[in-house]
């Protein structure tokens, strides 16, 4: 049963001041998510060992290849829900724990496999351990990430255990994958206007990270007239304006600022910088034409209020369509479940350019994620383990 | 000597990340100013007290009626520079120690008073101390003030041995001073145009900060389409906006937004709730219809998106014209020295309701404060502690 693993983790990394869960690569909750992970795979008899990026793998028999590998994360965003990784975790335990307890011996290898800092929480780069194991993140790159506190990737996975040098694409490990199976709660009502508990996956817009630089000249909010100001909040507020009226002229498209820093951000401080992170996604391929758009509205903006502004991409991925034939079988095995295209990213789309992916969706009555009212009825929760162990059953006989 | 005085606590606070230094109430910087204002005050011969409201006293004689009392204060915005506030305590200092040294004797008592937490830098309201003990602020809705991490400034205070109980109009501590002067460096280029190195204090622009507190629906960032969005940063970048065009239209008008607080703050997440901070000065009483025009716009944008918001004053000062006599006094007896408004406030003006109070600016090259960039050229502050000195002597005759 799945909700039962699920209680197990419900105290670690409750953030009181978000509401929810703030679990992050590397911190205090990640650790004990981890110690967790380890000690439930073990009792499940599965064999546990950590990739050079910081993911783990918990295998039934030896690893090797051709295997059938499903599995998610168990970081969150800041202040996110509980499902949207851990569910994934939970069920292929529970999955794996009933296909022994029937007496099911599988063909073939298979693995348990938890991602690190899917979603960028952190170091700002979604799917880290994914893109880092295929080789769609360099190393060195992955290294100079900073979090909010200064600290590099590679500084707070030392202090984890994780040497960093060991970093980079692990063909080896990636090699040993046959076919690879992520199951998720769902991140918006597709399976409420259908009236079914589970969906599989067809495809995932392409999306990335943006940050735009502004910097101005801070000064004091009540002697400074307004015709001095090189006040960068005027041209970071335009980011926000200037993204929903790009994105509303495309169809499908979604452009998001959820995270805005002023520095130093006093009340009666014209600030000196503001960071503002872009996060942009266009079906067909469109992100970097609409962050374009967006950049050269801010471009005019910073030079009218006399600001400089840099804009960097942090993170780009094109869209995605998983494997049509590994679609076809999930459905097929599930008594033919609906196929559902996504906007979330998601480490089996990292996965998918090398391997044949695919993903099980499982309902969520809200519609709503990233944030504490994400849910699953644990009636769907344990019907999403149970459809994960059929999968698993049938690939692996 | 002043400018001796400033070098020993020039490393005391610094901010590595914003540049600069944040001092704030009750931290450890705060602590450490403390104890270094105590130790000077001891060794220049005063006597040290600290009042109901964590504001300190330091005496030259006994404690008594009709007093001349100068002084400023010590913290910082975050990410301030070096003179806004510690110029003043350490000008007091060191014009006590210079008419000592001169054998001065003064005829009445004379204090040197730092006030605590005059930015409002950690409690949100400016001039917190000088509020308290005049009365303008009330005790109880100070003690429940709360700083980012959500410690109340009554449990702040009781940890830094202040009880918080004890706070309150101090009609005795105030009774005592017949005239207050505060030296403060200048917070624009006023003196920079005239060509002089001091000017005494002649009005002070209203001003107030009001807390926009918007709400939307926290979700995906990827999977929410634009039409299903409840995204309270829309809104709140409104206000950015809308805070220039209408402060734009109004002569001398100031309306600034350096603070802004998305919840949970994830690049890949739409906010469910955003803070921001306006501050508003307005000559004349202004302020307050300023704000509401900028809350009208507010609510429109709110409703425009579903969204709720709610608007909150959390201090508010009316114009202030320092006393006319003591003005001319302090400008005759600095040889001329022109009278300079301002539209930065300070502890002196919210004296000024209650005892005779006065102001000296000491010339800013950079015209820039609340920055690190704020600055005084050491031959003009040691002017200042000076002039400082010439004024407390002819006050004390």
């Amino acid at each position: 049963m799945t909700q039962p693993l699920l209680n197990e983790i419900a105290d670690v990394g409750r953030d009181r001041r978000r509401g929810g869960y703030s679990r992050h690569v590397f911190d205090d909750a990640d650790r004990q998510l981890r110690d967790w992970f380890t000690a439930r795979a073990a009792r499940a008899g599965l064999g546990v060992e950590a990739d050079r990026n910081g993911n783990v793998w918990a295998w039934w028999g030896e690893p090797g290849p051709d295997a059938v590998v499903t599995g998610s994360h168990l970081d969150s965003v800041p202040g996110g829900g509980a499902f949207d990784g851990p569910l994934g975790v939970a069920s292929a335990l529970s999955a794996v724990e009933s296909l022994r307890a029937k007496g099911f011996v599988p063909s073939r290898p298979m693995a348990v496999l938890v991602f690190a800092e899917e979603e960028g929480g952190r170091f700002g780069v979604p799917c880290l351990g994914s893109r880092l194991l295929t080789g769609s993140l360099a190393a060195e790159r992955a290294r100079a990430l900073r979090d909010t506190e200064g600290r590099t990737l590679a500084e707070a996975a030392a202090s984890a255990g994780f040497p960093p040098e060991r970093f980079g694409a692990d063909t080896e490990a990636l090699g040993r994958i046959g076919r690879f199976v992520e199951l998720h709660v769902e991140q918006g009502r597709g399976l409420v206007d259908l009236g079914e508990p589970i969906a599989v996956g067809s495809t995932v817009i392409g999306h990335g990270r943006w940050r735009f630089s502004f910097s101005g000249q801070g000064n004091h909010a009540g002697a400074t007239l307004l015709t001095d100001r090189h006040d960068p909040m005027l041209p970071a507020a335009g980011v926000v304006a200037a993204a929903r009226r790009a994105a509303a002229s495309v169809p499908e498209a979604r452009a998001t600022v959820g995270r805005l820093v002023p520095t130093p951000g006093g009340t009666n401080v014209i600030a000196s910088t503001v960071d503002v992170w872009l996060d942009a996604r266009v079906p067909g391929g469109g992100s970097r034409a609409l962050v374009e758009e967006i950049a050269e509205a801010a471009r005019a903006a910073a030079a009218d209020e006399g600001c400089e502004v840099t804009v960097t991409e942090e993170s780009y991925s094109d869209d995605v369509v998983f494997d049509p034939g590994l679609r076809d079988e999930l459905s097929a095995t599930l008594g033919g479940a609906p196929a559902l295209p996504t906007g979330a990213g998601h480490d089996a789309a990292i996965l998918a350019a090398q391997v044949p992916s695919g993903m099980l969706y499982v309902r969520n009555p809200t519609g709503i994620s990233h944030a504490p009212e994400e849910f699953a009825e644990a009636d769907d929760v344990d019907r999403g383990g149970a459809a994960l162990a059929t999968v698993l059953e049938r690939l692996c006989q």
